[in-house]
């Protein structure tokens, strides 16, 4: 599309986001939920004749726009957190990350080898594979639409997400070699992959706690607008770079990048009457977050909902990805709201629909968009309907 | 470009166009300057040997973000300014304008007369059509940068450069369409498609201006968050969209919606302890107008301006550009700085070289290319030098 012709897109999804969001909000449901279903409107409206949006979703800028909006809501979940605190809920992260991807993984074997059991061992690993990560931009958005970005259960769910995205993407690749006929090359590069990303993200954090601090001095030296937030969005983008390049999801690099930034790196600006990062940050992720998730249900396609002989495979498929992260509960430690974590595990999303879109058959493709779109679309409100009752305040979210 | 490395390129663009900026300020000049020339530095690199950058002006993401800039520059000063203040102005912002104009026009065909004997009566009326419109982003940012936005001497200038967009587009268009040898068809088509833009933009502005009341009222009752700024943005992107249907220039679209809206809309978002849409629009424009003025620089081809033979037509044609629009200032009414308003209007950009680029003629575009260039950074530089001692406060804008 053309630069004007993106603008008019543009507005029509802020202005549909908007609407879908409030209707949300009446129906007693988080904003982002009407937002993934205007989404799903939008992107299937083809099927009502309508073919005028159909270059939306797929449009190279508004899908750049769409990505930096979940990158930069994953970014300000960040700058609340400290890795002081991540650190210390660590081993209980790791538990909940370790339970949820071995009990997707079985469950999805489980379910691949009782109603496909002509398809092989490799592509019923391959299910299993593709049910471990968690997609965590729609808990993300829920929790902060609710206040409570900064609990106990936002923050493990967070950290067993990044947790999962490593090992997921990990699994999953190692998967996809042998379904691809390699042959079990293995445990090793499992290992190895493993490793690797880790070792590079400890590293990089490592790296970036002990340049933040003198490098935000250096900034609030100069005499030019704006610094503080061109340098936290550097950072932000630099490091969500850094994370895709060694594999992992560019979110990851986002969250990690406000998890190094801390409050102390913006007094200079905030002592002089400037705005904190986070208050800066929030008209930028107020446009473009909504994007993300409009964008997010545009590439859903109800057509292939309907590839003949899926129904008993998506039924059983969206019940092994929903179990299979609830059961986290089992593994939360502490006074903490064991059930919420468990379901804000559940949304799954872009990495499944990626590594299904490469296994080429149409049923297991058509289940798979089937459990992303009912994963993403439950998980919400069933967040908000948990944790609801605990909350002071009315339905309108601070 | 994927989107990792676009988020690599602009964490490069915001640290270059900081680094730039700064170096500007403290040499006592406008940030925006440094930024234009990081920009050059960063568009030519390749001369050096450097080739890894080289996508990234023609990245369509990145132009799009660009784009976005300076339009959301537009919509903020628009929204300084009321519709009431622009129709008081307005006859001597025509004036202005027209005299900018006749001025353009008439020494650039005497400078490519003079120069081009030869090229023929369509290329030196193409000449002199080239040079009637103002860049107006680059002044406007001067001017937002020393606070003086709100100064007669900055509506005048925003209103001239309207006219000016409004008329020379109009006169490019009907000079082009002779170039290309269709022949004088003519004065008539001028006057319509300047009254056919001229009508629609009027039109556009009682209907919006009508509309905008309810359309706030209404949305200040929704109960999701960031419906002003969702309202506000949908608005500036649909203008932007109209305006370059209509064949104008979609900052022009971006302008009129900032002028339509008033801070009466938004009473009672601030009402209930939001912030305004001036205030949320804020660091949007912050992260994206300095990458519009880094790409406009990266856009600049240095080589071209090595055409050979072309040292006398450029430097004629950069003296017909600057004393066109100086002559700017005899039209000046009232107590306002005549000089400034000159100057204000020097700056000419994205017009002239995309229709430079049509003229297929090396030496021509050459000079047009170097003409932008001198123009736009001179501009600043002599503004500020203008402007400077009538400011309170020092260097450090607000």
């Amino acid at each position: 599309m053309d630069f004007p012709t993106t603008f008019l897109a543009l507005a029509l999804i802020l202005v549909l986001a908007t609407a879908g969001g409030e209707a949300a909000v009446r129906l007693g449901q988080p904003a982002v939920l009407g937002e993934l279903l205007v989404g799903i409107a939008l992107g299937n409206a083809h099927l009502f004749g309508i073919h005028a949006l159909e270059g939306i979703a797929q449009d190279e800028s508004i899908g750049l726009l769409a990505q930096m909006g979940v990158v930069l809501l994953m970014f300000s979940v960040g700058l609340d957190a400290t890795v002081g605190q991540m650190l210390r809920i660590g081993p209980s992260a790791a538990l909940v990350a370790i339970t949820g991807i071995a009990a997707s993984f079985a469950l999805g074997w489980l379910v691949a080898a009782l109603i496909l059991p002509a398809a092989g061992r490799p592509v019923h690993a391959m299910l299993g594979a593709l049910l471990c990560s968690t997609s965590v931009g729609v808990t993300t958005r829920v929790m902060q639409e609710l206040g409570r970005s900064a609990t106990p259960e936002a923050r493990i769910i967070l950290a067993a997400a990044v947790l999962d995205d490593v090992v997921g993407l990990a699994i999953i690749s190692v998967v996809s070699k042998i379904a691809q006929a390699a042959g079990l090359s293995s445990f090793g590069t499992l290992i190895g992959h493993f490793g690797k990303a880790a070792a590079l993200l400890v590293g990089a954090l490592i790296l970036g706690g002990v340049l933040a601090g003198p490098v935000f001095r250096l900034a609030a030296r100069l005499q030019t607008q704006g610094v503080l937030l061109a340098a936290g969005l550097a950072l932000c983008f630099v490091s969500a770079w850094f994370s895709s390049v060694i594999g992992l999801a560019s979110i990851v690099g986002a969250f990690a990048a406000g998890l190094i930034l801390e409050p102390a790196h913006s007094r200079k600006f905030v002592e002089r009457g400037e705005p904190s990062l986070n208050v800066l940050l929030k008209p930028i992720a107020g446009f473009l977050v909504p994007i993300f998730f409009v964008v997010t249900g545009m590439r859903t396609d109800l057509r292939s909902l309907l590839a003949p002989g899926a129904l008993a495979l998506t039924a059983a498929l969206i019940a092994a990805a929903i179990l299979g992260k609830l059961a986290c509960a089992i593994a939360v430690r502490g006074r903490v709201d064991r059930v919420a974590v468990g379901i804000g595990m559940i949304p799954r999303g872009e990495i499944q629909l990626l590594f299904a879109g490469a296994l080429a058959d149409r049923r297991i493709f058509s289940a798979v968009v089937a459990m992303v779109l009912v994963t993403a679309v439950v998980a919400p409100a069933a967040l908000k309907a948990r944790l609801r009752p605990r909350l002071a305040a009315p339905a309108r979210a601070t």
